[in-house]
């Protein structure tokens, strides 16, 4: 294509400076014919506050038109907890249907990690993005009463689980260790449980080749933490999925290089691509956020795009990006001191450009 | 007291072996005029396949009559999932309202634990055990169909978030750090957030010395992965609790060291005692189970009858089965071969008999 057409929502907090350094590397990463058009969209708390509004649904109409979008983060201790996460984030995902969030871990050369005997460490959570204890489902009775009731009801389709299965059983095949994991917790939902692992089992026989293997979400976390290396696909539930792919940014060089997507695989709606942080109020504004894993989440959006618009260019700039992020932190013991956000997202573009 | 009255389960795969050991700790270390009397109940996947029965009625009126429940472990590859985990154990922590499922987590001495720069980790995580995505509340519909849908409900009243987060206050508040942590995802789960929020903020007021804090259980695992030693007390629902005891026990040396107590704090029926672990089948028989988890699960048990039976002399047993773990573990690193579950159990409960 000549040019990809992107909403971006920078968001709240250390989104907004992540987001100008995933651009920066982004465009820098492609050849000079293609064409990065970006349209801001002014969404998160600073909205919230002014108009009251979250997503408005001409702004959602709007979003659909573009071949993806890229956020930064969203969340502010000024804003109730769960109104712009329910609100915008989660009201992305679930309108965009954004069935498989896709989270990477990979223990990258050069980042120390907490581990003490680190393996080599390259693994995908395919994260059911749609479904579960996500959706909204439940209530309150007798609010702020000492007799509250209130309930979260996880829903889950053969629909929904079967096609976040299949993508996975296919990732796994087109890997080289072709192993696929699910994550659930059978023995305690039997209900969700029971409809997990019979989907799983059945869209297993399409694909021989692929080894499974099933761990309780408990037992995963323990793997996770000491032996992350033995993964290589992992398939679970949203709320699971969410757990779990923050504790493998932890053991993979921490949440700073943890880059995600929502995918519509389909190509429907737009996919949307994002850090697995959040808005880190703490550090807002001062140029200490590491934009590494918002360029990462570039990277998988261009790997998306490439796919869906078989366009080998995109999937090529991808590949740069990844290898830019993989020199400069190689690189990153050498640095006397930390650099600025976009000190290093000035050294990801050189380095993606020069490729 | 002269004597006391103990239900032991000991269950499937490796909780036979590590329960005897248990048993044989907790005589040693009590004094020669206090007698455990154990009564062995055969509970789990043996007595499952032999007559169909998980916990007939009449066994579980029996077992109400002990002092206590001190459990190996259950379940078996040979039961469907969920049969034994709700038809035994969940039965029996929810029968008798075991509502603090109490979980400590310490790295002791010469542990080497999976990190590469480990603190001074000592904290208990309270989790809930009688609510929440643990009921057995949901179904399904249309199963084996394309059209299948499974739903799980969560539930959680005012009366058992408070009594929970109430006792995890008093814990915190005895301890010298006075810390305690809300674990939760109340920004997805805003029915439950909510309601477990205010709880805790209502409950808080009562204990001003007590410093509080708030985590989302994503980012927890993170806590948990890289600085386990900022934790002091950890206060979370059924299934994060789940979650997160198995990820503490693998920060802290692993599965085979992590103890837990099922407590029914006002003493209306026996509080049970376990380890975090699982039968393993793989390993069982074999004399390779390390017994330290049932030891110190015996440990809390004495703790829990020396505090409701007002016993100095059970508690002071107590801190006599911690100190002789405490001495073996320290010492493990000069044993030149790997010792079988039995070698670690004398080896304890001379220690705890010398002391
Ligand atoms: C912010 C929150 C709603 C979100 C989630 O729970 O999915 C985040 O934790 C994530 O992992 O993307
Ligand atoms: C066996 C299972 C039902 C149980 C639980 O989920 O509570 C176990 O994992 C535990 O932590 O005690």
């Amino acid at each position: 294509p000549s040019s990809i057409r992107l909403a971006v929502i920078p968001g709240d907090g250390i989104g907004v400076e992540v987001t100008a350094e995933a651009l920066k590397v982004l465009q820098a990463a492609l050849p000079q014919d293609v064409k990065v058009e970006g349209t801001e969209y002014d969404l998160g708390a600073r909205r919230y506050h002014a108009t009251g509004e979250t997503l408005p649904d001409e702004v959602l109409a709007e979003l659909q038109g573009y071949d993806a979008i890229l956020l930064g983060a969203i969340g502010d201790p000024s804003v109730p907890s769960g109104v712009l996460e329910r609100g915008l984030l989660l009201k992305l995902r679930f309108a965009f249907d954004h069935h498989v969030n896709l989270r990477p871990s990979r223990l990258f050369p050069g980042v120390p990690g907490p581990l003490r005997e680190p393996g080599a460490v390259d693994f995908v959570v395919v994260r059911e993005g749609t479904e579960g204890p996500y959706t909204g489902n439940g209530g309150t009775i007798r609010k702020g009463t000492v007799h509250e009731v209130a309930t979260e009801v996880s829903l889950n389709t053969a629909y929904g689980v079967e096609r976040v299965v299949r993508d996975a059983f296919a990732r796994a095949q087109a890997r080289p260790r072709k192993k696929l994991t699910l994550v659930h917790k059978t023995n305690v939902l039997v209900f969700a449980g029971s409809l997990w692992s019979r989907v799983f089992t059945e869209v297993a026989a399409e694909f021989p080749e692929v080894a499974t293997d099933y761990l309780h979400v408990d037992a995963a976390t323990i793997f996770l933490a000491t032996q992350p290396e033995r993964f290589d696909v992992i398939v679970t539930d949203n709320l699971f999925g969410d757990i779990i792919t923050d504790l493998a940014a932890a053991v993979t060089g921490g949440i700073g290089l943890a880059a995600s997507g929502n995918l519509d695989v389909t190509g429907t709606f737009p996919s949307m691509f994002e850090p697995v942080h959040g808005s880190a109020p703490d550090i807002a504004g001062q140029g200490k956020a590491d934009p590494t894993a918002a360029v990462l989440s570039a990277a998988l959006l261009l790997e998306h795009l490439g796919r869906t618009k078989a366009s080998p260019v995109l999937s090529e700039s991808a590949r740069k990006i990844e290898a830019a992020v993989e020199a400069d932190l190689a690189e990153r013991a050498a640095h006397d001191a930390p650099r600025t956000t976009s000190e290093i997202g000035d050294a990801l573009a050189a380095k993606a450009a020069g490729l």
